[in-house]
């Protein structure tokens, strides 16, 4: 019988692991030996932190990220088949959303292998559930354009398709540009527009405020190099 | 200084509590007694489910629903203005998503009145990790309209939403429906597109699987009352 591949959550920087992995994902955790993760060297550590006797050496690392090749994830598959179970985990938080596990996911499917997908801590979710706007619909767009013209263009799309779909518009930035995209989002957005701005989930330092367009301009954060959720709603 | 609103996660059915939320948000919760509630007897279940000596009598139940009026928000308020913390918790998995919850967090961030997200299970995000499909940008829809025409309809515009814009969407029925839309999204989507179907997340009658439309035609699983989240991509 084939092995099962579990999605395994692992801690957004620095923050305990009791309040943020249930302790019953943790027992589960510690008996996989075959990962296929995005960092080994974040991965390894995230392991000893959760288990100090965690057999680190007796355990076999796959790395998937950019670099890796659509043949690779074959052979990463192969513990599968011999009735192995298969930890997949992502650089922060959970995996298989931003990030590329969901390549793995996708191939056991098509395999008829079964996936299962374990309770941590995400970011994009943890972020709208203490925002205030709308759940009920809602959409994750990633990363918008980096160019000036370009990414206004982009705020004011998300911002119009808030307010005729009724559907709030989540987004990222690389964390050092934060500050430049807080000043676009000012600039290109309606005064009455609320943003969530929501920054270090999870950890001592979590910041997470609402507030109407025109409230932010008298009181903007500084955002730099803070991991950050952004939502709108008009 | 005013007390803090938590946003407390509760089990999604009979699942083990141990296995879907961390134990440092237990040793919270258990120190709360005002709770803003969308169900107050699946509340004090749960909490008596958390600590057999929780003391439900010495505790305050506010129950936020679709019968919850304006001015009675500003009434279940007032332990926070009096320095005591509140948690939000809804009828299954995380609260403030797609419950009623989002309007006690929208009425915090008006006062200024700090909001903080503990993890725990989410049928929405749990089913994204395991699909395979897109996480990168994806749109969760809530209910799609219930008369036939109206729902074809709006299941293609989904489709075609995530061909042009690389956006998997999300969307959910009543249990009693579930296989009802299944044969709409049969019906209506191209063969090619991937539809995953997620149910009765994180019991042990789970079941997530991603297949193209045409492989489903020929394995139509039984969904009658079980929750569910459809995501298509085509």
């Amino acid at each position: 019988m084939n092995g099962t591949v579990y999605m395994v959550p692992v801690t957004m920087g620095e923050s305990s692991v009791e309040n943020v992995i249930p302790s019953g994902v943790i027992s589960n955790v510690v008996r996989l030996r075959y990962f296929i993760v995005e960092n080994t060297r974040t991965a390894r550590r995230f392991l000893r932190a959760v288990d100090k006797t965690f057999p680190i050496d007796d355990s076999v690392f796959f790395e998937l990220n950019k670099h890796t090749k659509p043949d690779e994830i074959e052979h990463f598959m192969q513990p599968l088949y011999n009735g192995n179970n298969i930890g997949v985990m992502s650089e922060a938080g959970v995996p298989g959303v931003a990030d590329p596990g969901a390549l793995i996911v996708e191939y056991a499917h098509s395999k008829g292998i079964k996936v299962v997908p374990y309770v941590g801590p995400s970011s994009i979710l943890m972020s709208l559930m203490a925002s205030g706007l709308n759940g009920q619909n809602f959409a994750f767009n990633g990363y918008l354009p980096v160019k000036g013209g370009e990414r206004v263009k982009s705020l004011k799309h998300l911002e119009k398709r808030s307010l005729t779909e009724n559907q709030s518009q989540l987004f990222i930035e690389t964390p050092y540009r934060n500050n430049a995209l807080v000043d676009d989002i000012i600039n290109a957005c309606m005064p009455e527009t609320r943003l969530c701005i929501a920054a270090d989930i999870s950890l001592d330092t979590e910041y997470i405020v609402t507030m109407p367009v025109r409230l932010w301009k008298k009181n903007k954060p500084d955002l730099n190099k803070r991991p950050a959720i952004f939502i709108i709603q008009a």
